[in-house]
C-alpha cells in the first residue's frame, strides 16, 4: 500500500533509501507565489545533518538540497516541488554483517516478514536518513506557514532523566543537544558521555510550540488538529508516545482545574490557562498548541545484543558503524516539519468551512 | 473539508449530532461474506451505552443499531453496510444556558469561530455522542479481524492516581468502572464518589492489547501501524496522549534495556521482552501490540466556571444535566472500535506488499 | 476496497440496494451556512422518480428524501449531512427467474464471480436504483453551485438516431423524454413505441451545460476539470462514452479549425468559439462547460435472450416486470448531479491555488 | 490541490515542467519483488521519444530514464520507486513571443488565471513532455500486470479521417503512425503531408486493447473499471473523449442487440459478442476490454492566430519551434501507461472483495 504519500491538501510523496543514489520529496499542493529558494531549504537541512557534533553520527551525509520543479523565478508555481539530496557516501562497503542479522530494535525483520526481502545496506528505507526527504518538505511548509504569521518551534525538553526547566529559544542554537536550558544541556553531555562509555544509547523527549494559529484548524472527527500531528509525528522513527498540553497528567487532573476558562482581552478570545495545549474538540483554540513526542534511546548500540539470523539461526551482534548515542537533538527538526507539513494540510482545509467565506473568495 | 470519513481500503463515514435525529456510520470496503448480525453490533453498543451504572450519565440514549445496507442473508455482500442509530431522547428542551455561552473545556468556542454558527443543542457533533457511530463501526472490524484470529481488548488502567496492577479481562466485566483490577476498582470508586460529591470530574487512561496480528502489519513511513492507530485514537475527544510499548518511559531508558531480543520458539519469532509494545519501525513484530491514551476529566462539571459569552461577554457557567464524572469506563470500547477499524484497514493494504504472494492470490 | 465514496473535500458516500430497506448519501465537507430543505433535494428526486409517464418504470419507489443530520435551523452546519430515501417497495416476491441467471448486459455475472454470491432481489447494487443517493447528493451539491451563481442543466440530446436540434430548456419540461425540442421529442416517442411493442429498449445521448465556473477549476494534471467529471458521469450504470465539446469530432478536426481565438470583452477573456467545450488544460476557460454521455439501451429486455445459470448451464431468459425502456430521460438528473458534486469538490480545491489569495483570507 | 497525485493503493506521484531542471514520477505502492531494470522503462520510454519521425517534434529530449530508489539487487522492495527524466535541452532562448500571449488551445491562460502566473518556457507543467513521467510509472504497472498475464497495447486508429480497417499489432512497430494497417497508415502519411504543408495539424483516435484480466476487477459504484480509465485517459492534454466498447454507437442500437449473451467454454464465462467492450456494471467481464480515446488537433500551428496578451490587448501569434502535426502517435503509449497505472491499482484492490480469500491468504 502507499505509505509514503500524506496529506489531502497539501500532499509529500517521499522516497529514498539511506545508502541508495539518494532521497527526495514531491510536494503537490503547494499554493503559487510563494518566495522559495533551496537556501529556504537548506538551513533545516543543516540542522538535521549528523557531524556537527560528538553527539551525532560521523557519517558525512552532505544533504544538498536540490530543487528540481515547481519553482519559477523564485517563487512557487503552483505545481509539484520536487527536491532531491543525492547521498554523497555510497561507497560499497561490507554489510555481511548485518545482511543476515536481525538488529534488536529494528525494523529488518519487519521489512523481510513483509516484502520477502529487503535493501540490508544501512538501514534502507527504515534508516533515520529517511526523516532527510521530511525536513525538505517540512521546509517548504514552513514558508507557506510563515506568509501567514504561524511559527513551529521545537526543542530538546529531556534527555534521559535530564529535563530543561527554562524554555529559550535562543540558548538552544548555543548548545549540541538542541536544549532551551544551558545547565540541563551541560548535564545531559554527562549523562551522554557516560552512555557512550557504555557503548550505550539514551532516548529523550521533544517539544513543540506553534504559534499564531488561527482559531478553528482542525477537521473533527477524525482529520482533528491534535490527531492529525499525532499520527505526523508518531510516523517518525523512534517515536513512541505524544501528547498535548498536560497529556498524560491530565488524567490525573480534575475538571475544575483542567478546564481553561476564557476571556477576551483586546477583542480577542483568550483562555486563563493553557492545560488544553492549545486544543479543545479538535479544534485550534487560539492559545499556542504545545506537544511533546517521546524519542526511544538509539537502538543501534555498540554493546553485544542476543538476537537471530534471518534464517533463525541464534546469534549475536555488535553494531558497528557511527551511529547517534541519541537521536533526539537531531530529530528536533524533524518534528518541527512533520508539524509544519501538517499544519500547512490543515490550514488549507480550513478554507472551505463556510459559504459566506467562499462567496467572499469568489466574487 | 472531509473530516468524517475515515480509511483506505476499509473506509468509514460517520455523521450525527447528540440532539438531531440520530447518527450512524456508512462503511465502505468491507469484505462480502463476513456473518454479520445487528446482535453483532448491539453487543458493543451497551457496552458503550450510558445509564447502567453511577458512573455514567443517567440519559437514556437508546442505542439500538440498525443495518440498512450491504448484508444479505446474514453475510456482507461488499457493498457499503450503512448503520443507523435514531436517537430516542429528542424532546425539545431549553438550551437557553448553553446556547450563547462556550462551556470551557469544550469545542462550542471552535465551532462557532470555524462555522460561524453552530448546533447548540447538547454538543451537537463534538458530543462524546458521536462515538456511539465509531463504536458501530467497530463492531464489523471487530468481526472482520476474529475471522483472522485477531483480537482487540481494551479496559480501563487507572483513573485518577488509581491504577490497575492486576490485569484480569474477566474482571472488567464484573464492574462498572471496566477495570481488570478489583482492588483498584474499590478505590477508583471512592474517588469517583469524592470527585462527584464536590461536583467535579476526573480523568483516566485505557490500555488496549491487540493478539494475533501477523508480523508486518503497518504501511511506512507514514501509514506506519502506529501512527495510524495514534491519529484514529487521538481523533476520539477528551483524548489527550496516546504511547506504545514502554512509551513515555522509553524516554528514560538506554538502547541495551529497551531493545527486545529475539529468539526462535516452535518455528516463530519471538522477542524476551516487548518494551516495543509490538511495534517495530511501523510494523507489528509479532508480540502483542499494546499502547495507552489518556483522557481528560469530562469538562462538563457543576461546579461554576468563569467563561464568556459567545458576544464576549464575561459570565459564570454551571453545567447541569446529565454528564458522566468520568468518560474513561464507557470509552474503553470506543477505543477498542477505533483500534480495529485502522487494523482492519491495515490488515487489507497489507495483501499487496509482495508479487509472489498477489501471483498466488490470482492463479 | 472503497468504491462507494468519492470527491477529496466535498466527499460523499452513498450506500444502499433497490430492494433493501432504503439507500442514502452521507455528505462530507459540504460548506456550512447554506440554506438547505428537503424540498430542494426532493425536486431533484421527483425528476427521477419513476413512474411519472409511459417510457419509465410502472414501480412506485417513493423516493421521499429525510435530512437525518448536518443541517441546523435551515442551514448546513458543516458537519456531514446525512440523507435517507427509504424503499417503499420491499414486497418480497418470488425472484427464483433471476436469483440463479445472469442477466445479459447486467452487473450479476460480475458480482457473483466478485464477491461470491450477491444481493439477487432486483439488482441489489448495481441496480439503476442506486442513483437515488447520486441523485440527493447531487442536489446539495447544486444549492453551493448557485450561491457562487453556476448551474449545471443537461437534457436528452437524442434517442435512438432521433437528435434534438433545438435547445430550448424549457421544452424539456413539457415532454416526458426531457428533450429540448418539441418535434424531436415527438419523433423519438414514436421510435420507443415501437422499440417496446418489439419487447425492445432504445439508448440515446445526454447533454449537460455548466454555466457561470470561474476560469481556472480543474487540479492539473490528473484531477482536471474533464478527467474529474469524467470519471464521475462514466461511474453512471449504462454509460458507455463522454465528450466535451467537439468530442470525437476534434478528432477530425484541424489545428487552425479547432484552437478557439481569445477576444476581450467589458473586460473578460472571451473565446470566438467554442470546440473545446470550455476545458483547456484541465482548466475551465470561462466559456460554457458543454458534455456529452452515450447511454446504452437498458438491459433489461422481455425478449428472450440465451445466457447460463450461476452453475454454468445454458438457459434462456425473459425479463418480466416493470422497466424503462430507456433510461436516458430519468438520467438527465443523475449527470447534473454527478456533474454538481464533481464541481463543487473542484471549487472548494481551486482555494488553496495561490498565496496572495489565502493571506488575504486568513487576514 | 493535488492534482498530480493518483492512485489509492498503487499511486503515483509526477512532477516537472517541459523546460526545468526535469521530470519524473514516485510510485508508492508497487509490490515487492518485481524484477525491473531501467531498461524495462527505457523501451517505453523510447516508443515516446521525439525525433525519430518527420512526424514528431524534432526536439532531442534525450529521456533516459534513472532508478533513483525503491529496487535493489535488480528487484523491488516494496518501497517508493522514484524515477527521473533529466531535461537535456535546457539552454535557455528567448521566449518573448509566447511570455506575454496566450496560445488558442492552450493553457497558459488557464494557468494565469489560477496561479497569478505561470512558467512560459514552453508549456511549463502543461506541456505534451509532462507525459514523460506517465509513461514511466505505467512500464512500472505494466511489469507488474504482465506478472499476472495482463497486456495492454494501443495503437493509433485513426488519424483525421483515415481509420484502420485492419488490427496487426506486429504492422503498428513498422509505420511511424503506429497504426496497425499498413495501407491506412499510407493514406494518413498523405494526409499529414498535406496538413503539414498547410501550416496545420490533425487529430485521430487511439484505440486500446487489455486482455487477461480476471473477471470482476473494478470497484463500483465509483471507482469502475471503465469510470478509473476514463478519468486516467481523459486527463492526458488533448483528449477530448472516451468511449467504451460499442461507445457513442451503443446509443444508437438495440437492448436486444447490444446486450451480449453468456455461454460457458472450457468452464470458463464466455460471451457471444463484445459490445460491452469489457466492462459490466463497472467490472471487468472477462471478454477483452477495448476503449478508444479522441484526440485533438496539436494546438500549436505555425498558421497565423488572433488571440490576446496576457494584459488583454488583441494579437497574432505564429507559433514557431518544433511541434507535432499531431500527438497521436506518440500517444498511444501514453494511453497504455495510464491505463496500466490504473488496472495495477484496481487489481491491487480487488484482493480485499472477499473474506474466503483474506483468510487463505493469511493462513
Amino acid at each position: 500500500m502507499s505509505g509514503s504519500v500524506y496529506g489531502n491538501i497539501f500532499k509529500i510523496a517521499t522516497w529514498g533509501e539511506s545508502h541508495g543514489k539518494g532521497l527526495g520529496v514531491v510536494i503537490d499542493g503547494c499554493p503559487a507565489g510563494i518566495l522559495l529558494g533551496e537556501e529556504d531549504i537548506q538551513k533545516d537541512m543543516d540542522r538535521r545533518r549528523p557531524g556537527s557534533t560528538r553527539y551525532g553520527t560521523k557519517r558525512q551525509e552532505g544533504d544538498t538540497v536540490e530543487i528540481l520543479s515547481g519553482v519559477f523565478e523564485g517563487r512557487t508555481t503552483g505545481t509539484p516541488i520536487s527536491l532531491v539530496l543525492y547521498n554523497q557516501d555510497q561507497r560499497s562497503r561490507d554489510y555481511s554483517d548485518i545482511q543476515h542479522i536481525y538488529r534488536p530494535g529494528h525494523a529488518d525483520m519487519g521489512f523481510d516478514n513483509k516484502y520477502g526481502f529487503r535493501d540490508y545496506r544501512g538501514g534502507g528505507r527504515s534508516s533515520g536518513r529517511e526523516t532527510a526527504a521530511r525536513v525538505a518538505a517540512g521546509a517548504v511548509a514552513k514558508k507557506l506557514l510563515s506568509e501567514l504569521g504561524i511559527s513551529v518551534n521545537a526543542y530538546t525538553l529531556s534527555i534521559g532523566g535530564v529535563r530543561a526547566e527554562n524554555k529559550d529559544l535562543e540558548e538552544c542554537k548555543k548548545n549540541p543537544l538542541y536544549m532551551p536550558d544551558s545547565s540541563a544541556a551541560e548535564k545531559a553531555a554527562l549523562l551522554l558521555e557516560k552512555a557512550m562509555s557504555e557503548c550505550d544509547s539514551l532516548g529523550g523527549v521533544v517539544e513543540c510550540v506553534i504559534k499564531g494559529l488561527p482559531i478553528g484548524i482542525g477537521e473533527p472527527v477524525f482529520d482533528k488538529l491534535d490527531s492529525s500531528i499525532a499520527k505526523a509525528v508518531m510516523s517518525i522513527g523512534a517515536v513512541k508516545g505524544i501528547e498535548f498540553g498536560d497529556g498524560f497528567d491530565a488524567a490525573l487532573s480534575k475538571g475544575s482545574v483542567n478546564n481553561d476558562g476564557f476571556y477576551m482581552k483586546d477583542g480577542k478570545i483568550k483562555k486563563h490557562t493553557n492545560h488544553s495545549g492549545g486544543v479543545l474538540g479538535g479544534f485550534s483554540d487560539g492559545a499556542d498548541v504545545i506537544f511533546r513526542a517521546a524519542f526511544k534511546p538509539t537502538p543501534s548500540i555498540s554493546k553485544i545484543q542476543k538476537t537471530i539470523t534471518n534464517t533463525g539461526e541464534s546469534t549475536e551482534i555488535v553494531i558497528k558503524g557511527r551511529h547517534d548515542p541519541i537521536v533526539v537533538p537531531r530529530a528536533v527538526v524533524v518534528v518541527e516539519a512533520m508539524a509544519a507539513v501538517t499544519l500547512a494540510d490543515l490550514i488549507l482545509m480550513n478554507m472551505s468551512a463556510r459559504i459566506d467565506n467562499i462567496k467572499k473568495f469568489y466574487s
